[in-house]
């Protein structure tokens, strides 16, 4: 029995590359990507890829190398998922929301060869390269012009557009197959709501564990109309875009979102499935004189738990909401609010409850825990003791690019990836998220989640947004300190003391804000998460709370 | 880039035995198995599973060991695809309609430690290991007593009961991970048209492959009812075994297939997946009095391309019917023929031309081609030119057992797996399987299928069976011989002269048996195939043909 070793037939790399020139087979006249006015078939594009894989080929790129993309949700956002592997290179999707700075940090850091810039964020890329040190050689640059401008004759600046590589590229190109299956395939910046971007590798098995493990846990139906509204430059789109290669599925992309837009598109082409976080179902099912849906919408929500309000509203209207849980760190989805049959007899507060938490992990992670971070023993199954939340499996990335310490950090030796999440095991198994690690407040000994007394603050009906963070405190440690802007057209803005007593009626009172902070508007990154960090420090500066026992 | 590596959170082994414990968390509640009057939830199944496998611990059974099971569709034998491997052992389900002898030599060439016997392969188990020699040890023996029998108390010959095992096992046993995803899980033996069992290795990784993969292809919903037409001894039943575990389905399970029970079960129970030769298929719809179904019920059918006749009256009951294509050697099905929305249009004998096709790898495969044997070249993609089908990708096995010499006959250093079945590209993409390699004639230079001939020999109205194998021929090489039985209650049998001249009519001169050979019945295995091998001996011995020119 020991003498059977992998052999080149059955280790060949697991990779989602293959799929497409499946996809150009099966469904070869059937449509792949609707935009606009655009539309193409599976033979379409899996011709453009080989082409646009051949051109780059020629450019130089090869193995190795890292090449960038800054664009929305365009058909050639979706090809580069696709032709950038195929030259051997590393595909680098960039959030085009950040600024030049950020960007320009990226570049460099990722050291591109290369980078594909939309037409709209052509002078925030260039700004950012301006930023580079001058001895720094600055990447290629292709120019995306879309499909609603003129071509453009290329500037100086960029070295030809995206359309030029695909007409001079070779359709017949003999695609560069990985390696290793543990070559690297993708780079992600995370979006930073801690201070500093890290640049996550996945490889082309991680890649393949996740997205044939999304298609299970959605049961995706051959041939989907999925629509784009998450962004692919959010941890690749949780994989979708190799994921709806594997289906011969149709996508329909969008430049922006727009509920309007969003809306129209669902009933137009049939849409059957899209992912994003709640806000994208707040902002739909808010559209005025809104009928439901024709046919039923799937939805992955993740992010954020959805909020009863939000889900019994979108749920009536037609769309299938599932709550999934991952990080840019695994790629996609690796925890999901998997449903049982028996919770759809409960009144809907109860449901939307049950469907807040996370879930369990999906068939291809090889396990989940809420442990002790200090000691790696599992918290009690009790719905209440807090913990890091921790995985194993193939979805976990290969590490962060140039920072060995930061990998070792979270992918520790004890074999476990430490998410900085922090969460509850239920009693029957299903993990609930609680907090970032970084925004727990440890309060006299006792941990508390700084996103449940959010919660609380969210139902005061004044309140717009609320954010907690931990403040100093002579005596305690640390006591919460809640940051709030008010809505809009108040006849009367509650003061500190209305808050505070708002909280006593509603939460133990060691996690009752001991501090409350007005302010117009939090700060938040480009993706509309709120900077936590940005008020830690506020809050450090405003000096240790003398509070007394209470 | 390079420091980045696999590390203990990335790269813990796939594998499929997880799905256990996930389908006790999320369906623990719901049905796992149906048989007779017994019915499993899963968490029954969980906690039999670790209790079979904690008792088989303590009977010394660990890492590496054989473990087999003879043994029917029954309870026992699902529940063994998991404690099995979970004590780190390798599974070795047997085909039970075995004789003595084969499968004694199957027990001494695995070194098997332990068998499960279920109570009616009783004696054929005894037999079996009265053929050892003497001197080799035999291996323990647990009696499986099945759920309609008394519980038997076990004799001298049985060390315990599978119901003991289950009874005195520890529900909190510590399963045995894998150490590494390629350790080997279950050992397959093929039925051997061709003379000597071999035994087919997979990994855990192979297999988590080929269920997952499984899934995707038929897209398979949650909570799917599955039923047991498939003998799980047929390479693991294509290894949905795991693949039901995963989507906390159903089993139905069945002792025996017989078209009125299966038929009975299928509305009794609401089936909706089921998998087999198309005969199953044939069986089912020769029912008398067959109402159309109640609710659509998948079927995957291999083995052989379901005939148009079947196709078609099986389809009009309700029976959803992919066309799929696997070996022992791939662990369940790598090819399937995906079906394509306008070919719904066709009318009935395209669509079943269409569909006994093998179609297109999967999306778990890396690569599939039809090449020539001799120097590797792909075949034309024109539908007729033939070669060997070969393949790669991460469900093909490890290899044979003790057998270097028959594993890099197959698994080439070329890196492609070869199936020695013999068939054609089509110019769309899609693969026919035309022939086992070893059943190709060669006749005047010319390649041509025996199945053809025999294909074109079943439409004879007086023939019931019918195999063509190579003659040798002085002039032409080889030439076509055909054994052929007769339907009961002829009127007039044909003469040898009568089929020639049917065959004439219908195929190529040089396409048609030189030779017919009258039988009573074909030789065939224990599954039901024609062992052909043995026909080519008998049309060896007969002497070469002295045919001459026509």
């Amino acid at each position: 029995m020991e003498d059977l070793k992998p052999s080149p037939a059955n280790s060949s790399p697991l990779t989602t590359l293959g799929f497409l020139e499946r996809a150009a087979t099966v469904y070869g006249d059937c449509t792949s990507i609707i935009y606009n006015s655009t539309s193409y078939t599976w033979t379409n594009t899996h011709r453009r890829c080989l082409q646009v894989a051949s051109s780059l080929t020629s450019l130089g790129i090869k193995r190795g190398h890292v090449v960038s993309v800054v664009a929305p949700n365009i058909p050639a956002m979706y090809e580069l998922h696709f032709a950038v592997p195929m030259t051997g290179a590393i595909l680098n999707a960039i959030n085009l929301r950040l600024d030049a700075r950020a960007i320009s940090i990226i570049l460099r850091h990722a050291e591109s060869n290369l980078i594909f810039v939309d037409y709209l964020s052509r002078a925030l890329v260039l700004e950012a390269l301006s930023l580079f040190p001058s001895h720094i050689q600055r990447p290629k640059l292709i120019l995306i012009t879309d499909d609603r401008v003129e071509t453009l004759s290329p500037t100086v600046d960029f070295l030809d557009t995206y359309e030029g590589l695909v007409m001079k590229g070779d359709p017949g190109f003999n695609w560069v197959r990985p390696i290793s299956e543990w070559d690297p395939m993708v780079l992600n910046y995370t979006s930073g709501t801690t201070s500093s971007p890290k640049g996550v590798v996945h490889c082309h098995r991680g890649i393949f564990v996740t997205t044939v493990d999304s298609l299970i846990e959605w049961t995706v139906p051959k041939q989907p109309v999925y629509l784009w509204t998450l962004a692919m430059f959010h941890a690749n789109g949780w994989s979708f875009p190799w994921g709806i290669a594997a289906l011969g599925g149709t996508n329909i992309c969008v430049r922006k979102f727009d509920a309007d837009i969003v809306h129209r598109l669902i009933e137009q082409h049939g849409v059957t499935h899209m992912c994003g976080a709640p806000v994208v179902l707040n902002m739909l099912s808010k559209l005025p004189n809104l009928k439901p849906l024709k046919n039923p919408v799937h939805v992955f929500a993740a992010g954020a738990p959805p909020p009863a309000a939000i889900l019994s509203r979108s749920e009536s209207l037609g769309f299938v909401v599932t709550h999934v849980y991952g990080l840019t760190e695994t790629g996609g989805l690796v925890v999901s609010c998997a449903w049982k049959r028996q919770w759809n007899r409960f009144p809907a507060t109860e449901r939307a409850r049950l469907k807040a938490r996370q879930g369990v992990r999906t068939i291809g992670m090889t396990e989940i825990d809420v442990v002790d971070p200090e000691s790696g023993i599992s918290v009690k199954r009790d719905g209440s003791s807090l913990g890091e939340v921790v995985l194993r499996g193939g979805a976990v990335m290969l590490g962060y690019l140039k920072d060995p310490t930061g990998t070792s950090k979270c992918l520790k030796e004890n074999g476990w990836f430490y998410t900085g999440d922090v969460g509850v095991m239920h009693p029957d198994g299903y993990l609930e998220i609680k907090d970032r690690s970084k925004d727990v407040i440890i309060s006299g000994g006792e941990n508390l989640s700084s996103v449940e007394v959010e919660s609380v603050l969210y139902t005061h009906p004044a309140i717009n947004e609320a954010a907690v963070v931990a403040r100093p405190d002579e005596f305690w440690g640390e006591t919460p300190c809640a940051f709030v802007s008010f809505k809009s057209q108040l006849d009367k803005k509650p003061t500190e003391k209305d808050i505070i007593e708002y909280c006593r009626a509603k939460m133990p009172h060691y996690m009752v804000p001991k501090t409350v902070v007005f302010k117009e508007e939090l700060p938040k990154t480009s993706t509309g998460k709120i900077q936590k960090f940005l008020l830690r420090e506020i809050a450090k500066s405003m000096g240790p709370l003398r509070s007394s026992r209470m």
